[in-house]
């Protein structure tokens, strides 16, 4: 945790997204007149008169560099070095799709829990304490038990995680490991999600992807944010993003209009594409069909981390993609795990299986002639491979057992050139 | 990649650490007339004269920014994003062990493959690239296995990997991914070791750790700097940190007095500490028994990245303890475990078994009165938890199983309840 002076107060209050209805800045995320989603309302004059590139490049090396635009507003906050994670210009991945300008925002390292569910669990809970919250809770696919369960008992918050029962190993391990009381519950996270809705009601704690959802959601921002320093101060042609509840891509492209309006980026158009899995594609559905509604679905994948059948955002990523002239994409199991392995070896990247269906939907949407080979396109990598590895383990090939001598090491050597030769052959066939 | 021009050549060759013997910077590691180990020889005027804390800082977010300290002499490095990791000013775990300055350097979330060694392996296969090599190779216990295959991917080289054929899934799955060779090998890490020396004078391939070692060990050093930078340009008071060949925590050293050489920090005696697994503890009990040779032993413990019988540079280890006033000291695979889950229930950081080690001794010198609780000590985590999820798994904690309603839900709250009561009462008995 850092302390730094907050001089100037930038959150005004929320404000509801369907109705315009403003809110004080409390623990509440539906309002009561239309029940729409309740987003955090800055004064964006204040954020200009408080905030320039290079205060931004003086901050601390976190999410918290832009703290002007996140929705806190005491001077403690949670700062574990959430954030900032590398972008990495491709060479190898570019040259395989044909794209002269590919960058990857790699959240696979982010801190401390690998995802960039880092961001808007150190966001949420900072504004939880604020608000006087010493409960915390989540409901989670994976990412956000880990992020939540890691962040929560830095901070000393008592910690109560729902997941879906059948979640991965590493996901459940990497939650336990914390310390919180972890409630694994039969059913897919949709039913995960209306019970957590209960709990919240019932015991008061602050769910952060629930109640505390208006302040949890802008953390995600920074992922454009940091893009746009990254690039030097530019926005890119195109981004491909990952689409579960639709939050992380929506906020992304809300993070660029708000560096454009205070003035920190010349304004560009930003075409928002979105990676789906065919087996919980219902955006993607919706956006093929030409509707403007979503069609709820009951997930199949193995992608879990980003199936959510009843997408709270799915109709704000519909239009965004429509809009900027981005496309929504879906892409099956077996091209996830041929995303998953194009990533690892061209470019020394290991994804779960989230990743790999953004790497699988970016080949995809290349190969359709919808990314130019000459917009600067980013691609957002956002959790790390060894969460999710019963996935891809049946996939990633094997070891050549051998014992520990020369002569048993070239003959597997000489077995492996020949099959090489084989495999190399059988293309030629 | 990026392109950094390069003004001034600091690299003058290698020099053998025994007789002092110099030979020019190629593929080699052991001097022709004592079989000394051979390290980098720098030019520390030019480094002077090239350097100051303001280039550094304006450098490449990556260990690349210490580049005239590293081992390189051409334009193009191999810059993933490695390096320049979070230092965190420990506040709950420095409370519970009563320590007053306590700061966590966190590797285990280092880039790309969340462990120290990806700054050894970035600064490796640069100079393997630079020496003309196009296969790369390690003998290693998992991570430098993750890092070597990852970064090769990267940099599009051929690599081949060997690893004791026991090793954790997680380690085995986070080197296969990158399409690599990987040789399972009958045997232990220092058999493996021993192997590879073979390979690689009949193969010609570049081995990170073998004769690319001098270019190799020397990427430890940014640890040192880092830690230096991270703290306002100063050294610590105490460092603990693993000690497995001995490389990792020599170097440490060796950054600081580099820095203190070329004026970038005041001088300042260091304490120097290191850990080991009772299991694998050679350089800790030549330690304890006053001796100055180290005793190779059989390695019987969970930790098995630090799991090194007979470590190349235990004598230089065994050495600088003793001569910083520091202390080797070691601990069972159960005080392992507990590290593990101390470290990830105060901060929120989950690390490997090496990483556990490191705590648990941490808490040991403490307890021993062996670290004032007025120094500014800082503890080095090397690797993360995802990697070696079977040593911890049985000791985590489980979830509670509930149905996708409020009633189960609140069951299962009441019975978490009592039972943490009943758990409570008996430590009161």
């Amino acid at each position: 945790m850092t302390q730094t002076p907050l001089r100037i107060t930038t959150l005004k209050g929320l404000r509801c997204r369907e109705c315009g209805e403003q809110y004080p800045a409390e623990a509440r995320h539906v309002c009561e007149f239309c029940f729409g989603p309740l987003e955090a309302l800055y004064d964006y004059e204040a954020i200009r008169g408080c905030t320039s590139r290079k205060t931004i490049e003086a901050g601390p090396r976190s999410i918290w560099r832009y703290r002007p635009f996140l929705p806190v507003v005491g001077e403690r906050v949670i700062d574990v070095g959430t954030g900032l994670t590398p972008l990495i210009r491709s060479e190898r991945l570019a040259r395989r799709l044909g794209l002269g300008a590919l960058y990857i925002k790699n959240d696979a390292v982010n801190v401390p829990s690998l995802s960039f569910k880092d961001r808007v669990v150190s966001v949420a809970l900072t504004r939880a304490r604020e608000l006087g919250f010493t409960t915390v809770s989540c409901a989670s696919t994976g990412n956000l038990a880990n992020a939540t369960a890691a962040i929560a008992a830095h901070a000393g918050l008592e910690c109560y995680v729902f997941i879906p029962a059948d979640l991965e190993a590493g996901k459940v391990l990497g939650t336990l490991i914390y310390g919180p009381q972890v409630m694994a519950v039969e059913g897919n996270y949709d039913q995960v999600n209306r019970l957590c809705s209960e709990v919240a009601d019932r015991h008061g704690w602050g769910f952060v992807n629930i109640n505390l959802r208006p302040y949890y959601s802008e953390g995600s921002k920074t992922l454009g944010f940091e893009v746009a320093e990254q690039l030097g101060w530019r926005l890119p042609d195109h981004v491909v993003a990952p689409v579960a509840s639709g939050s992380l891509y929506t906020k992304i492209y809300k993070g660029f209009q708000e560096l454009i309006k205070t003035g920190l980026v010349g304004e560009r158009p930003v075409r928002m594409s979105g990676a789906q899995a065919t087996g919980c594609s219902p955006v993607a559905q919706a956006f093929k069909a030409g509707r403007d509604f979503i069609a709820p679905v009951k997930p199949a994948t193995i992608a879990k981390s980003i199936a959510i059948g009843n997408p709270a955002d799915g109709v704000y990523a519909l239009d965004l993609a429509r809009r900027t002239g981005g496309h929504i994409e879906d892409v099956t199991d077996a091209e996830i795990i041929e995303g998953i392995k194009l990533l690892a070896q061209t470019e020394g990247i290991f994804t779960e299986t989230a990743g790999g269906t953004t790497v699988a939907v970016l080949k995809k949407l290349v190969e359709q002639g919808k990314i130019a080979p000459d917009e600067l396109t980013v691609v957002y990598i956002t959790g790390n491979g060894l969460k999710t590895q019963e996935a891809i383990a049946p996939y990633a090939g094997e070891t050549l057992k051998i014992e520990a001598n020369l002569a048993s090491f070239e003959r597997a050597l000489e077995r492996a050139r020949t099959l090489d030769r084989l495999d190399w052959q059988q293309t030629l066939v």
